[in-house]
C-alpha cells in the first residue's frame, strides 16, 4: 500500500458538485484520491509514504491532452510560416514517409516529457507506431488514450485495420487501465469507398470510442458540399458515426445544423486553438457549441503545427481568442476553460472517474506554484491559472496515484537522453530529407 | 572600465544589415557591444571582467514593452471575464482611486521584476506616482520610457502638467539616459476643451515623444464619428497631434484612411494582442499596418488585462491571432514578430542604438536557454523562439551593460521582499476597496 498526503494547500476539485476552492489536506491511497479534507488530516509518519507540503501550491485534476501526434514534436519549428499545402506536401510528408519505430519512441517520449512539465497528465494520440507510443507511455507512467491513425487507401487500408486491432489486443487496459486504445480514422475525407463504414464496424465490434479529425478547414467542409451535397459532419451523422462514442478534433467550420448535430449525438470536440490558428485553419465556435451543450475538451495537436505542448497556453488561447472574436469579455470565462481542460476532457475521452479531484477518483492531479512574480497578488487562484501562470509555475504532477514531476524534477524519464535521443533522430530525418 | 565577453552562443543580431543568425562571441565593452566576432576571441582572464559560456544560449536584442501600466500589476486576476464598462466602473476605478504612493513603487517593482525575468529590457509606462515608478525603474536597472497618464478633467488637467514637466526635469535623461520620459495623455476623448492641444504644445516645448490610447474600442471610434463627424484617429491629425512623434496604444479599430493617416504621419503603433483579445475590445489589423508601412511595436498593457507581462506570449500571440483572423498561415512571420519585439520597438519609442545587437549600439540583450524539452530538437530558432519558447527559458538579461537575470536569479531585486510589499499594497487596497 502507498499513501500520500499533501498538506494544507489549496484545492481546487473542478467537481460540479464541491465548491470551487478547498483549504486543506488532499489524501491519496494507492492510485485513488481517498480524502479531500478541509481539518488537517493527522500526520503519523508510520501511516504515509510521502507528506508534501502543499502551502504554497495550488492543487488541481492533471491536465487533458484531447488530442495531438505526439512523435511530430521532431518536426517542430522545421517548417513554419508557409501555406498549408506547401507545408504538408513539401515539408511535413517527406519527412513523415522516413519515419522509423525509433523515431516514433523517441519523439512521443520527447512530447511525453514536455507534457508533464507542463502539467499534463493525460494525452491522446493518433499516428503510426503506436506499440512504441504505448511503450513510451507505459515507462514514463503518464496516462495515454491511444490511436492509428488510418488514412484508408492502398497499403495502409488493410494495415491500418491490422495494427488497430493489434493495438487493441496488445494495449488497451494495460497498466492497470492507464493505457487506453482508441480508433483513429484520420478523417471524413481521407480513404476508399467502403473505409469509414469499416471504422463504424469496428467502433461496434470493439465498443471503443472513435477519434477523427473533423471540419478542420474551410476546403475540407466546401469539397464535401460540392461532391456530396453535405457537410463533413451530416456525412459522418449519416453513416452512424456518431451512433458511436466519437472525438471530433478540431471542429473550426461548422453551420448551425452541424453543431445541432454534434450536441444531438453527443459528440465530443476536441478545441485546439493554438494549431488551428497557426495554420490559419481558423477559429472554432466554441461558444456556440457549450451554448448548445456539445462537451469541449482541450489539444494542443502536434508541435510542427503549434509548436510546444503546453496547455496552459491553449486554455489561454481558448478563452482569449473567444473573447477577441466575439468582442465579448464575458464570452468564456476562466473557470469553463479549467473544465474544458480536465473533467470535460475526461468525459469527451470516455475516462472514468478521472478529470476531477473527489475521493473514489483516480489520482491524477497537478501543483502550480504560487510564489511567483507572475502569479502576485492572489487574488482568483482560477484566473491566475488561465490568464497568468505558466508551464513552468508546474512544480508538482502525479497520475494514477504516482509522482512523476517532483519540484520541478521529472522522476520517471531521463531528461537530457531524451533531448539528446530525440535531435539525433531529427537530425537524421531532415539530412534523409535533404536527398 | 567593465567587459564582458559571451563566448560560443547562436546569436540573433536582428539586424537588417547583418545575417539572421551567427555563431560566435559578443563582446561588450562598458554599456556599448563592442564587437561580434564569428571567431574566437581570445581570453585573456585579465582582459574581461567577465566571461560567460553560451554554448546552450541564444543571444538576442532584449525585448521592448511598449505599453503598460506597471503598477496595475497589484489588480491581476481581480476582475476578469466582466463587461469592460463594469471592469472599468465597478471594479478597477475604485481601487485605483485608492492607490498611495507606495502602491505604485511596489506595484512597478513587481511588474518590472517579472519583465526582466521574461526578457523585457525596456518598458514603457503611463501611470501616477510616475517619480516613484522612475525610482523603482533607476534601481532595478531596466531601461524605461515613463509618462504621467493624462486625463485632463478637472483637478487631474493642472495636475497633469504638473506633475509630467516635474518627471521631465527630474528624470529625462537620468542614468546615463537609461529613463527617459514621454508625454502621456491617455486618449483623444479624455479632457476638457483645449487639453489636447495644450499636450501639443508640451510635445513642441520639450521635443519629447507622446504615447496615447488610440482606436482600443469600437465605441471610442463610432462615438467620435457621431460627435464629431471623424475618427479619433482623423482627429488627432487635424490638430497637430501627429507632428510630433507619436505612440499610438491599441489601434484596433482603424479605417483604410486611418492606417493611411498613421502611415503618412510616421505614426508609431504599440499592439497590444493580449490585452485586446482579453477586454474583447477586438483584433488590431497588424498584416494591413505592417504592409502600410508603418512600424509596430509589442506592448502588454498593464496585468489587470492580460493577466501577465510575457512579451514572449505578445509574440506569439501577434503572429497566431493574426494567421487565424486572416486564415493566411503566411500573414506574419517569426522574424517580423522578432523586430516588432526589438528593433521596431526601439524605433516608435525613439530609443537610439537599442533593439539591434551590432557594435556601437547599447548593450541591452537577453539570452534564451536551449537545452530544453520545448526547444529541442533545434531545426529554426527563430520560429522556436516566437512559437516554442516561455518565459522561463530566459536566464540572461543585460542592460546598459549590466547583468539583470544570470543563470535564472535576479541581480538587482530582492524577489521574496518585492513579492511581500506588493501583497501586502494590494491586500490593503481590496480591504479598503470593501469599505
Amino acid at each position: 500500500m502507498s499513501k500520500t498526503l499533501i498538506k494544507n494547500s489549496l484545492i481546487i476539485p473542478l467537481d460540479y458538485e464541491q465548491p470551487d476552492y478547498i483549504k486543506g489536506d488532499i489524501l491519496i491511497n494507492e492510485n485513488m484520491i481517498e480524502k479531500i479534507s478541509k481539518k488537517p488530516v493527522e500526520t503519523d509518519n508510520n501511516n504515509y509514504d510521502q507528506v508534501i507540503d502543499g502551502k504554497n501550491l495550488i492543487i488541481m485534476p492533471g491536465l487533458i491532452n484531447t488530442h495531438g501526434h505526439a512523435a511530430m514534436s521532431l518536426l517542430r519549428s522545421y517548417a513554419d510560416d508557409l501555406p498549408l499545402k506547401k507545408w504538408l506536401e513539401s515539408k511535413i510528408w517527406p519527412i513523415e514517409a522516413l519515419l522509423e519505430s525509433d523515431d516514433v519512441y523517441w519523439g512521443a517520449m520527447l512530447s511525453i516529457a514536455e507534457m508533464i512539465r507542463g502539467g499534463t497528465t493525460t494525452f491522446t494520440d493518433m499516428y503510426y507506431y503506436m506499440d512504441r507510443v504505448a511503450e513510451a507511455a507505459a515507462m514514463s507512467g503518464i496516462r495515454a488514450v491511444l490511436s492509428r491513425g488510418m488514412i484508408g487507401l492502398g497499403f495502409d487500408l488493410e494495415q491500418g485495420f491490422r495494427d488497430s486491432k493489434a493495438l487493441i489486443s496488445d494495449w488497451h487496459g494495460a497498466e492497470n487501465g492507464r493505457i487506453n486504445v482508441i480508433i483513429g480514422p484520420h478523417s471524413a475525407y481521407a480513404g476508399a469507398s467502403g473505409f469509414l463504414e469499416r471504422v463504424v464496424e469496428l467502433a461496434a465490434e470493439t465498443g471503443l470510442p472513435i477519434q477523427v479529425h473533423l471540419a478542420e478547414t474551410k476546403d475540407e467542409v466546401e469539397t464535401c458540399l460540392a461532391e456530396q451535397g453535405c457537410s463533413s459532419t451530416a456525412m459522418l451523422s449519416e453513416i452512424g458515426f456518431f451512433d458511436f462514442k466519437v472525438i471530433a478534433a478540431h471542429c473550426v467550420h461548422l453551420s448551425d445544423r452541424d453543431i445541432d448535430i454534434l450536441a444531438e449525438k453527443k459528440v465530443g470536440v476536441s478545441h485546439n486553438p493554438g494549431s488551428n490558428l497557426k495554420l490559419g485553419s481558423g477559429i472554432a465556435p466554441i461558444k456556440r457549441l457549450l451554448e448548445s451543450g456539445v462537451n469541449v475538451g482541450l489539444g494542443t495537436d502536434g508541435a510542427a503545427s503549434n509548436n510546444n505542448l503546453d496547455m496552459i497556453e491553449e486554455m489561454r488561447l481558448a478563452a482569449l481568442v473567444s473573447k477577441g472574436v466575439t468582442m465579448d469579455p464575458t464570452s468564456i470565462n476562466a473557470k469553463t476553460v479549467l473544465q474544458m481542460a480536465t473533467v470535460m476532457g475526461a468525459e469527451i475521452l470516455g475516462l472514468e472517474k478521472t478529470g476531477t479531484l473527489k475521493p473514489g477518483f483516480k489520482a491524477d492531479l497537478i501543483g502550480l506554484r504560487t510564489d511567483r512574480l507572475n502569479l502576485t497578488p492572489l487574488h482568483d487562484p482560477m484566473a491566475h491559472i488561465v490568464y497568468a501562470s505558466a508551464a513552468a509555475d508546474v512544480s508538482l504532477v502525479m497520475v494514477d496515484g504516482r509522482l512523476l514531476l517532483e519540484d520541478g524534477i521529472l522522476k520517471t524519464l531521463d531528461e537530457e537522453k531524451i533531448r539528446a535521443e530525440s535531435s539525433r533522430c531529427a537530425d537524421r530525418l531532415v539530412n534523409a530529407g535533404k536527398d
